[in-house]
């Protein structure tokens, strides 16, 4: 499948409210559990995304498409929902990323991309050169990336109780 | 986490919704393709979940708790869906697994499950003797499994897409 900025944004205006329906609401045993020391729960990872949307996704999209000479991207903070989340319910977070992707959403189609944009570059911190069609595929994989995380950690919480059935589950053998 | 009726209906009830809210009306691009030979789409995951609904994991926890002297499970079959859902929409299907979650969460309360019911057993086809508790566990890890493998078969049409930041997608890597 080829990158559409169509059939990119079915996936980023979907997401807030997969995981509203997957999230609110249940025991905070599901979405305040981990994986262990140095991993994330459902709530972390709302945080994140949340963060990515505030300071980065669209944000290096538009330098790209900017007039500015130096086109380096800002690192991105994976650690930074840590902090700025403190005290904020899971109901909180799951509305504060819906308001964020809406905004964002409408602001990308904004930006008017054309097919010849999205060959335009800008300066990964590591990677170098990244085209805008390669970040933007990156947005929308990112967020099915963590969807499918959120879904595995959940899981993980019942791996002591499906007892033989282990070996059929996958997602309790990644 | 141990156990809990009550937070496995949290789960198994929100299913139906949030496969909604990811697929419906999304491009078929993203619904109808698979990760390769012998693999399935999302498609195919709604109508294996449907067929587990319909064939599966209520009769067996009411063969568990039923009088019957033989406890034996019948095998489930995992291709069925491809012979039952020919014609039918990714809607209609997402539709019939609404349907057919609502009534067996409706008929799993009715079964007012007690703890010590908790540990009768059924023999499965492939690990012999099982718990009801151990059913119940699997079918909410089996809920959240196909979440994950829905947005990895999604995320990885976007393959060839993602440029350098391939290395940072863990779901385009396993």
């Amino acid at each position: 499948m080829q990158f559409s900025l169509t059939k990119s944004i079915e996936i980023l205006e979907r997401t807030p409210e997969t995981l509203r329906h997957l999230l609110d609401n249940i025991s905070e045993d599901w979405t305040f559990a981990n994986e262990g020391e140095q991993t994330w729960s459902a709530y972390d990872v709302i945080g994140h995304l949340i963060h990515g949307d505030k300071t980065d996704w669209l944000t290096r999209a538009e330098l790209i498409l900017s007039d500015k000479v130096d086109k380096k991207f800002i690192p991105f903070d994976r650690f930074a929902q840590f902090e700025n989340n403190k005290g904020k319910s899971l109901t909180q977070l799951l509305n504060e990323f819906n308001e964020i992707r809406i905004a964002n959403i409408e602001n990308l189609r904004k930006l008017s991309i054309s097919a010849s944009d999205l060959n335009k570059t800008g300066i990964h911190p590591k990677f170098g050169q990244v085209t805008l069609s390669q970040l933007l595929s990156t947005w929308v994989v990112h967020d099915l990336d963590h969807i499918s995380q959120i879904s595995r950690v959940m899981a993980r919480q019942y791996k002591n109780e499906v007892g033989p059935w282990i070996e059929y589950l996958k997602i309790l053998n990644q």
